[in-house]
């Protein structure tokens, strides 16, 4: 029998069309309902952090809000919670459940700021706290490492930036989501065999940018929960600033580049990593990178941009589940980790 | 002769003496001068971005201002500047030329809002942006690793947490940082010998939270840029959602842990690493955590928590020299890197 986890996995596109049908028209409402706000403060930790880093590029580009991340630990260890004049406080956790992710949501209430819980239990302690709350409708989530929770928590950052976009265009595009999952999944088949080449890998980098910064961390977090390889992520231009001085012959690196905006940036770093000995595996629907891979990754073509994120992770899924396998490990229950992860 | 680069860590306490009476008077001056502003947005990438993460700490704490690190990429790729109402707006950068980080500076300025660029070059293209200038007055940073600018980045950020604080003995408490980085570096010496053990070491973590989140990165920072090794930074508790899996008998975990609000949550992180089989290598003044280390880093007692970074990454600086030299590998010229990064 399967494992949970790919279960869950296979099961995405079908929690997508749930979403979208149930949520399309709640989060259209949410917005017009929000008092103005400047900026945007989301607390988030773990998979849901990355959903968050998602919104960090998705809601400037769209609908020119900028996001600051929270800094939970302020409002738990510190207790010296900023001021939030002008902020709209979010919250993201899968279980709702996390001290510290609700805390920020409390004070941000406290203060008088609308507040919006995105959790996949609509009576968490998160959800409770919330003035509105978006639910994932994902079913519950019973493999460790979150999957499906993650890609509707992205669904959600979606819907809200096409609801503040205006573009009724937007909308039209989120619709066709479970479809173009449904295809980058068949695509994905072939990783059952491939990920045997990488079964002794101790350590790769991880790298994406712009919206895909944010699969560039969720992929190294699926490697290193589920396979316990030390994955290290970056966005291409940190990775200049410092990092790139690890780059030896054969070390794996892992680029998440489909074609958008910073698509040229991540053929140049390609080109570079090619030469300084690196070896590539590359997320792309572009044969021109692809062919810089000895695994090259193909997402299915015309994909706009700003949905990139939500197809791009899927492989990377699929892959860090078979070396999971490959190396004799249980999917379902990484060593040392539980679902609910309480941090203060 | 001793390298630049060893040089260059020695020379921080006088650097810090001199930046401090160059620009005590001059930030007071420029805090009293600025315009009210909700938040601030802080453009800034590698060492320089883990100043920024250690103002996302103190300013909140000690001033109530919530801070967004900014996405350069918004305005140098997606040409999406978010809009910046009620921020003000940071630039970090050592050589102050990188153009992403001088796009969002001029971004700032072109929608009316106040700008501040922090630079070791009085007369780069981010200083000739900005309405404020600080100057780090470091002298020419000639190692590729940047050391004695990024705690002079720190103690310019420490500055402005004390201005805005209205507590006249921050300002106190400032003035003794050059002894006590003296007497941190004294205590490091016996480093040079102890960085053997870790000659063949290629992968590590290194964990720091709160104020100490920064001093986590920049130290994982300079292992990368001079050693070479893959080493991944985390906060404690982030390390708990996902990363921990990771741990295996043998593991080396550094653990910045200086005495703050953070203390006994790493306390028990690192028994926790400990019952894992992680080896530790900790930075504290607390003989409690340092008794749990196979490689204890001490520091001087009683060092204000808000300062604490600027001690506790002396000697991740110094091991990381040691380090080098026991690889044999050059200190002052890393493989692959520049002094000044370009990014767009």
């Amino acid at each position: 029998m399967s494992s949970l986890l790919e279960q869950e996995i296979y099961s995405q596109p079908e929690v997508i069309t749930h979403l979208l049908e149930q949520e399309t028209e709640h989060i259209t409402n949410v917005v017009a309902q929000l008092p103005p706000f400047d900026y945007v403060l989301i607390a988030a930790r773990g998979s849901s952090d990355h959903a968050a880093t998602y919104a960090k590029y998705a809601w400037p580009i769209m609908a020119g809000y900028p996001i600051a991340l929270a800094a939970p630990s302020l409002h738990t260890l510190y207790h010296k919670a900023p001021h939030m004049r002008n902020a709209l406080v979010v919250g993201i956790s899968q279980s709702g459940q996390s001290p510290d992710i609700v805390a920020v949501l409390e004070e941000g209430k406290r203060q008088g700021r609308p507040t919006l819980a995105i959790t996949n239990d609509g009576s968490s302690p998160l959800a409770t706290t919330a003035d509105h709350v978006i639910e994932l409708h994902a079913g519950r989530e019973r493999s460790v490492a979150a999957t499906k929770t993650y890609t509707a928590q992205l669904a959600v950052m979606m819907l809200f930036a096409a609801a503040w976009s205006g573009n009724p265009q937007r909308m039209t595009e989120l619709q066709r989501l479970p479809e173009i999952m449904r295809q980058t999944l068949e695509m994905s088949a072939p990783l059952a065999q491939r990920a045997e080449r990488y079964r002794y890998m101790d350590q790769c980098v991880v790298i994406g940018r712009g919206y895909n910064y944010a699969t560039a961390f969720e992929f190294g977090l699926k490697l290193k929960e589920l396979t316990y390889v030390m994955a290290t992520s970056y966005s291409s231009a940190d990775f200049r600033h410092g990092p790139i001085a690890t780059v030896d012959t054969g070390l794996p690196a892992f680029l998440v580049a489909p074609r958008d905006a910073t698509y040229d940036d991540m053929l140049d770093l390609a080109r570079d990593l090619k030469q300084r000995g690196a070896e590539l595996l590359v997320i792309s629907e572009e044969q021109e990178i692809l062919s810089q891979a000895t695994t090259p990754l193909a997402l299915p073509p015309a994909v706009p941009e700003w949905l990139s994120p939500i197809t791009a992770i899927l492989p990377g899924q699929v892959l860090a589940l078979h070396l999971t396998l490959a190396k004799g490990l249980d999917p379902d229950v990484p060593r040392g980790l539980q679902k609910v992860t309480r941090t203060l």
